[in-house]
């Protein structure tokens, strides 16, 4: 519970921060009346990747049924991690935050509203997730690097500091909060102080002799890696398949691997024979409380289980005993092969249940249990102890299903404090992450897909250098002349779910056709509902924004935007006009149509666009063409319209090879 | 020395993998003859800052001067840092690869041609600067977190995992040779293993009471760090003067420096006292050896002299005394302020004399003696012992002077293996940076402004929003026909220096005019050269690009490029045509006239263009209003267009109080 407490003290520290910049960002707003042609250079976002998606609609309630959900889910044994939920709690404490507090449940302030719009609020989520990782594994900087790596689309210098500023609240809490749990109030909270498996040896000595088995370590991680995350996208379809029928399979499915889980943990444990106590034990063996490294499990005195010892253990001992230096006579190889093959397969059946789960610790656990096998197999022939190798065997498995580089390096250092390993680590992360990326993806984008979140890549596909803007844009056009009648908006509004509309003045109010701007659709339904109508088209100038302030249009929390449906238009005030260049973004990003699309992408990507008009080579016919939205980008449109890319050769180039996944 | 070998061994590791990637896109390149249609989504390079400033058209030679000049300046007891000469190093050996290496010095291969090109040159120099803070510090991840926070204008993912493979084979080459080195053959290289300071002390015990005093540490070193910016500039300027005057005056500089240095480290050491052999010294006291921390300097047998002890070690050592725990009684305080402000003058002065200097070693010297002088005025009211002290006043100079955070935390991380200080170094850090940032930039920007690089700022300046692009175009347009005239791309080629033309289709060859592209001046050259001339003004179709290897377009060595003025055109040959067509880049990035310059500027930024079309908002005038290139998004530009903005609230809005530096 405590990182719940963590999360909202960092979020108000930062907070205080921005309220300034902010501040005086509103303020140019209003002053110079300019609210809606002030330059936004990132008016829209590139979807921060799962979190955005993640906490859509149901932000919340669900930050404390995740934590809640995850404590129960993690001690119930279940194979998974608390990473992921306190990722995602921070991300939705951050978004409830970025969309101006929640007025149902009476958290909200005044100055809150200044986040309200789409970039504070994404930054907001970015740090959110920073802090998770760092209350989840006391990894300040890795929680910023994570944030960097993996779950920002779009990055600042600002957000660099931001995230750090995050961060380095959380550890400053944390550390305070295990200052004040010294006493042992706290259960086992703080247990092992601020690093949580201290694996330092004083002398970690490896040579150049070493580094052949680490090799052969990283590419094998690589492959179970890669293994895992296909394993993983096939239960996680059959789960959704299943989670789709109602809620009582839900739950049905959760109770039988619940069962399964543990049926497992107590089953297993027989196979394992029982080991006699080692005479210089530094606690007392057999152990009888609740957290020891002897556990008796059915031996006689004086003997323990050793594969009871992993498994009725938490993950966070079973990690810390498998990463120590002193344990090299403690297990058996075969309790070990054991260890890792069921966590193996628990970790892929456990994610995915209705139980909120991470995959670090899970992940971490195995690669363990992983290395420390491999490293009994090189015995002596290797310089590194067992702990060592299941170190970099955690290495290895992360490397292959999560494929980061830096921030898992930094993540691994923090939780284990062992700098003189750092070569062998980065060498471990490397090779495993260059073995898994020839079979697939890595695992985040390969639950993205699976979610059907729209996300789109930061690189162009090859085929995309053989089309041209004009290739891909489809559709009726939706465009508003400059001042316009509400019954056409109105109609438009209702008839197409277009989120944003190229403004285009006609004659008379200019000689040829003149792209005036793009206004959104959220825009229009605050016109609307303001009813600022005219009642004969003319141009009015710009004191009509005089009627408005910048809260009018400031972003609308997750589910909280109107619906052309709930808005009422007498059928008097439907043939009058509405002037929309006050509200129209005059500063559009265009691109010509002969455009290649894969600079088009990268001009999308890089600058975090929502909509990007096309514009026409030559003016004989309208001046746009058309509107360039995220879907239009996504690889399955485009093979959608031109079925002959998919067996062209710019396709084969950059996807793997799909002979490799028919294997399985 | 072994620092070079370290740099050459990562190139050859990481060029494998490029290679393949590079002979795939060159391969599409010759294939489909689009040699130059291809989508350059990163044609041009936004800046590698400093870097490719700092290497340009004197690579070859200064990487070996570098090196030299930098042992043999640090070795003269200049105040001044080996981290910087490393980072340069690194970047022009990446330099030197990314032009294909020296046909002059026969140091090149065939397949070093596939990173003639301003992306892969750009990626190489970024490792090249990751490998020698790597190298420097023996901090692989803060090498890479300082290419990405500091030296890229420009971040992908790719780079991310490249500058890692750097760094990763940086650090095991390193771990190979202090392996190798053990046997003590290679004098003190590698004493005191990977880490380089190791302060882990085994009970870093600090509580909330310890905030305080380190939350006063950062906000003076703040003020501290931004004092020296300031000072460094003025210095600098003064330094710019002496040096334009020639080499006897530079040689004369640099003595009167190195004078200047010995007269203090000799003469100052006699203002303190002798202090009595500590009598469980684990030592030897005093000291005869060349490293030792007891001097004897002039003091009577069996006592020391400790300003001597400081002053006569290496940095390393001196900063590895500062850093240590148990010599708290060692110093006497006196010494340690007249220390810290020696260092503090010493730095300053001896930064931009013509020797290769860094800024990191002084900066932790300076700060580790200001941070211990702290914590001696602290004395018994802090848990926290006086090398501790040192590490975070370390820090907050750093982070005064440097203004980064997360690469600086993991630098000191590494350097010094204390991950339980994480969080102070971490609020340290961050005070000292906001404190600082409210008087200056950081000392990088400084000096590069100093230097005169056109740097583009990643944010735009408040008053940019004010103004449309098509404020800021200046200069008659210089166009080419889509088939134009020998003589006039001679002519415009040699009366203007632009590096980039719009090619318009004109009439006949289309209805209306109509923007074809943008053709670079290289390219042209490349023609002019190869007199691909027409007769008649025809359309001849791409058959034209088989005379054409990709080569022949590769990006040339600094230095290398043609010149129009070394071309010889026939006065026959210049009434002849020349179809631009297959040469043209065919889809430019373009923006309307009545965009708003701050939103060009991050589409510039963002993308990394070099060149930026303006097109106009109606078709009655030419296709092109004007070109856009970095310098017209320079401040000094804007300004120098639209001066009454200097004195808008616009500008102040984000400019720093200036009345705060006027009182230096």
């Amino acid at each position: 519970m405590p990182c719940i407490l963590l999360i909202y003290c960092w979020e108000m520290g930062s907070l205080k921060l921005w309220r300034r910049s902010s501040e005086a960002r509103l303020k140019c707003h209003t002053k110079t009346k300019a609210i809606l042609r002030e330059p936004r250079g990132c008016e829209q976002s590139a979807p921060l990747k799962r979190l955005i998606g993640r906490t859509h609609a149901r932000t919340r309630v669900h930050a404390h049924c995740t934590v809640v959900g995850s404590i129960i889910a993690v001690s119930s044994s279940l194979n998974i991690g608390k990473a992921g939920p306190l990722v995602h709690t921070g991300a939705c404490i951050a978004s409830l935050l970025g969309q101006g507090g929640s007025k149902k449940y009476g958290i909200t302030w005044r100055w809150i509203r200044f986040f309200k719009n789409d970039r504070d609020r994404r930054d907001l989520v970015t740090c959110g997730s920073a802090a998770g990782i760092a209350a989840a594994f006391r990894a300040p900087v890795g929680g910023v690097l994570f944030a960097l790596e993996e779950m920002a689309s779009w990055w600042r210098s600002a957000l660099l500091w931001r995230a750090f500023f995050t961060a380095a609240v959380v550890a400053i809490v944390l550390r305070s909060l295990i200052d004040v749990c010294n006493s042992g109030k706290c259960g086992l909270f703080g247990k092992g102080g601020l690093i949580m498996f201290d694996v330092t040896s004083e002398n970690v000595t490896y040579h150049l002799v070493d580094v052949p088995p680490v090799l052969v370590l990283g590419i094998i991680g690589g492959i179970l890696g890669s293994i895992y995350n296909f394993l993983l996208e096939r239960v996680l379809r059959v789960y959704n398949l299943i989670n789709e029928k109602g809620y009582a399979y839900k739950i049905l499915l959760a109770c039988s691997i619940s069962i399964f889980t543990s049926c497992c943990l107590f089953g297993l444990p027989w196979l394992a024979p029982c080991r006699p106590c080692p005479t210089d034990a530094i606690e007392a063996c057999p152990t009888i409380g609740r957290s020891g490294n002897y556990k008796k499990f059915q031996c006689p005195p004086g003997h323990y289980n050793d594969l009871a010892s992993l498994f009725f253990n938490t993950n966070d001992d079973a990690i810390r005993n498998l990463f120590s230096k002193g344990t090299d006579t403690e297990f058996h190889h075969i309790s070990i092969l054991i260890f890792f093959v069921t966590c193996y397969i628990l970790s892929i059946f456990s994610y995915g249940v209705v139980a909120p789960a991470g995959l670090f610790v899970p992940l971490i656990v195995t690669g363990a249990g992983y290395g420390r096998f491999i490293g009994m197999l090189m015995g002596s022939q290797s310089n590194l102890n067992h702990g060592l190798f299941a170190v970099l065997g955690a290495a290895s498995l992360l490397g292959g299903s999560m494929r980061m580089t830096v921030s898992l390096c930094v993540i691994l250092l923090e939780l284990t404090n062992n700098l003189l390993l750092l070569p062998m680590i980065m060498l471990v992360l490397l090779v495993s992450k260059t073995v898994a990326d020839t079979f697939n993806g890595n695992i985040y984008d390969i639950i993205m897909k699976l979610k059907g979140f729209p996300y789109l890549e930061a690189h162009a596909e090859p085929y995309m250098r053989q089309l041209t803007v004009g290739d891909v844009v489809t559709g009726p056009l939706q465009c508003f002349n400059g001042i316009e009648k509400v019954r056409n908006i109105v109609h438009v509004l209702k008839t197409t779910r277009h989120h944003g509309f190229p403004v285009i003045d006609e004659p008379p109010f200019s000689d040829c056709p003149v792209l005036s701007g793009l206004v959104l659709r959220a825009h229009l339904i605050v016109l609307l509902k303001k009813k600022v109508f005219l009642p004969t088209p003319v141009l009015t100038g710009t004191d009509i924004t005089k009627r408005f302030s910048a809260n009018d249009f400031a972003k609308r929390g997750s589910g909280n935007n109107d619906h052309i449906e709930d808005i009422e238009v007498t059928e008097e005030e439907m043939d009058m006009y509405i002037d929309l260049h006050p509200f129209t973004n005059a500063s559009p990003y265009t691109v010509v149509e002969t455009m290649s699309l894969a600079k088009a992408l990268i001009l999308f990507r890089e600058v975090g666009l929502r909509h990007l008009l096309v514009v026409p080579k030559t003016s004989n016919r309208s001046s746009v063409v058309g509107v360039l939205t995220r879907h239009d980008f996504m690889p399955e449109h485009i093979l959608g319209l031109h079925p002959f890319l998919i067996r062209s050769r710019w396709k084969k180039l950059r996807l793997r090879p799909a002979s490799l996944t028919k294997l399985f």
